[in-house]
């Protein structure tokens, strides 16, 4: 770690001499390596995230530490000098997890760390005890007789693989947003399923999941890696395995919160602006440190290494998305509140995949724009970030509802994701965790992002047709 | 690790025709090599944990469970081939633990990933809530003055360091035991404390604790170092922390269960025995899989893989210890049965500290003893196991009230105990925190221990008088 801090603050020096800008002027880049520099040197970043969970903690919509963190969020861009801070309301399906726990009963009594799903149903107060089918695949599931899992639980044991950039998590949580409709389809219980998660550790993952109209809604759960490992080590010896799942949560309708914004603005045309942010809320289980409190803490932090050194000529937006976990709600709202002036956003990016090293920067961008997205490129490289010349970045969550609007110029600065599922959505996600060297560099990248991308002649565009990609 | 084997396969090798043994023939130590090949290529003390951890699970002395881990230990002896398998009964004081959770209440609202201590009185249902006094150390508890916990409840924010050979624990384990004595006679309500843990994940640590006749009896919990720290920056904040315990407990009387033996008959003084083992119970949060269903396993099969080559001279005697967890109960009922007996253990070593790789062998034996100890450490070398020659070895927790008979030579295979305690008396305790790798290097060191004490010609005896080290 310090070997690497002190090749940054090397290379910064060095760069600072031999950069010949095009876009940019000698004085702009000299502006870019003091606010990097200044990042660089900053706690704030952390600062603002052991704040953020240690005095809220969780936050998940719409609950009271949900409208603390509202408060937390304005309170503190004022505190931090935002020239601007304001909210706009979302609404979501409010949900609330109140009590979870689980056993084996048969072959011999074992505890099981389960958590349930969101959106899962309850179970009655004394649970649900019957006994375990394991599948270990959803297809393989879809794929069974109609009746197999009558008055049974399904279990799932697809294994989520590890991958700098987590690719493994999108064909996991296949089984966890539509595993209870296919288990209920073919008459199970309840569903059961290996968490959606790398760790080794008794912690099970959450996340969003779904029911399905005219079907059975059926109390939906996940287990940890090794307690997973233990009922399909339990059911390769032919034993007939009996779980017990209690689960008590609420369904409390529809719900409101708030995405809360700061803005630093800008000098020439404040109207124009880059968005930068993460989300607000999280899950209940954990502090919601890497999900998403480092994101909230870095960009918050990033514009305020921007005011320090010199207020641009574009303004620079921190939008802080409320409901992200639920299913984009605040993203959506945002979308729909600023569709008309959706060609003020003149670049955006997310962080919401942690906070370790950022390896990479790409953009999604029209091709005139390019010759600026190099010279941002250069600027980042100092931090050890690889330009990844493709041009067809997908964003953070909460930008694809703005995306769908067509046009959007949007950015990727891709953090290493290696360990990010072990804690991701689970009681283990704490501010300890969170690498207080780590997310200097990824607010110093946010805030040269930024700053230059606000600061440019030219004005970036985004291309009119976009792919999409999801993930929450 | 594939490397570390090599080494190991190739120094086995060179070994065989390098040593010059004086109290072995080259048959024996030729035996001893294939012994200790035979226990490097073999996965059956992986397969034992496995069987024990899967098919029983947690193991708390007197539960359902511990009955179902006794049947299946005399089961697997003699699945094994032992020539005689018994029990000896023990009985200890029988304590459950039903449920148990935990909230900060104020300043907003956190879980807290809590575990009552062993022994632990209950809290009435709804629980305790009350505001928290921090203390760093239980020193500087009992140093305050006598009212200051009044209606509080107190926490001890000591926390233990990281050592190869668990160091850090004596130290850490004096608020666990007393703490809550300490805290009751200050006027708490309730005690709790940073887990005896060097773990950064969200698992409490349970273990013995004390009540003290003529003070009240308080609710006794730990808390994971995430937790602590984050009560601690409350604290630092100035932050009112209030805490909800709730922790429902039974004190059930006096228990009984039973020590599992099971015998390698020897050819020419079967009396006379070597005694290696571990405890089968376990703490009920984990499977107990390093905890120790680790040294059951690899004792059981070491005397295996010295049954497979040769019978010695002496018996080797596998001892599976009852209750130790509570205080060593099955240690002190077999100390007392074979107190008139003592003088035929003729060596002994408890496996009880995981299963990473030994490194290192110690004796605690007679002058006279000490050329034999050299060549069982001349044959451990090619396990990259060093000799520390002092001759002043302390042992396993189960051989502390056979010690205190006076004379028994002890010896000490010291297991690396870097990671133990991230895992020691927690619910993380399970089968996949074992290397299988490292456990036929542990299993292979015991074989080749027991068998040569077992086979030599000189009888190995103790010293008179041993000063006493505890550990649980």
């Amino acid at each position: 770690m310090k070997k690497l801090l002190c090749t940054l603050a090397i290379s910064s020096l060095t760069f600072i001499t031999s950069v010949t800008a095009q876009e940019f002027t000698p004085k702009q880049i000299e502006q870019v390596s003091e606010i990097r520099a200044n990042a660089l040197n900053s706690n704030l970043a952390f600062d603002i995230l052991s704040s953020l969970t240690t005095e809220v903690g969780p936050r998940l919509p719409g609950t009271k530490n949900d409208a603390i963190a509202v408060q937390w969020a304005q309170d503190k861009f004022k505190e931090l000098g935002y020239d601007k801070v304001w909210i706009e309301p979302a609404t979501f399906p409010s949900w609330r997890r109140y009590s979870e726990s689980g056993a084996i009963i048969t072959p011999s009594a074992q505890s099981l760390h389960l958590t349930a799903l969101g959106g899962s149903v309850s179970t009655p107060k004394e649970g649900i005890t019957a006994e375990v089918i394991q599948f270990e695949t959803l297809d393989e599931l879809i794929a069974a007789p109609k009746n197999i899992a009558k008055d049974k639980i399904v279990f799932i044991n697809y294994k989520m693989n590890r991958h700098i950039d987590g690719n493994g998590y999108g064909p996991a949580t296949r089984a966890r947003r539509t595993g209870a409709i296919e288990a209920a389809k073919k008459g199970a219980l309840g569903f059961m399923m290996r968490s959606v998660s790398t760790s080794h550790h008794r912690f099970a993952h959450t996340g969003a999941s779904q029911y399905k109209d005219g079907i059975k809604q059926i109390v939906k759960v996940a287990i940890p890696n090794p307690d997973a490992d233990q009922i399909s080590r339990l059911t390769a010896l032919n034993k007939t395995v009996k779980v017990n799942i209690k689960v008590q949560t609420e369904d409390l309708g529809e719900g409101k919160s708030f995405n809360v914004i700061g803005q630093i603005n800008g000098t020439q045309n404040p109207e124009q602006y880059v968005l930068i942010g993460g989300h607000l809320d999280s899950w209940d289980l954990g502090t919601g440190a890497l999900d998403d409190g480092a994101g909230v803490a870095l960009t918050m932090a990033a514009a305020k290494f921007i005011a320090d050194v010199k207020r641009p000529k574009r303004s620079v937006r921190v939008v802080l998305f409320a409901a992200e976990e639920l299913g984009l709600w605040g993203a959506k709202a945002y979308a729909k509140a600023h569709a008309k002036d959706k060609h003020n956003i003149i670049a955006a990016a997310e962080s919401d995949f942690g906070a370790d090293f950022i390896y990479g920067f790409q953009s999604n961008v029209e091709a005139a724009s390019l010759p600026v997205v190099r010279e941002i490129a250069k600027q980042l490289s100092p931090l050890n970030i690889e330009f990844i010349g493709a041009n067809k970045a997908s964003n953070g969550p909460d930008l694809i509802p703005l995306r769908k609007l067509g046009g959007l110029a949007g950015f990727a600065l891709h953090t290493d994701g290696t360990d990010y599922f072990d804690y991701h959505h689970t009681a283990d996600d704490t501010l300890d965790k969170v690498d207080p060297k780590k997310i200097q560099q990824n607010a110093a990248a946010y805030a040269v992002f930024a700053f230059m991308a606000a600061d440019a002649d030219t004005t970036i565009k985004g291309k009119i047709i976009n792919l999409l990609v999801l993930r929450d």
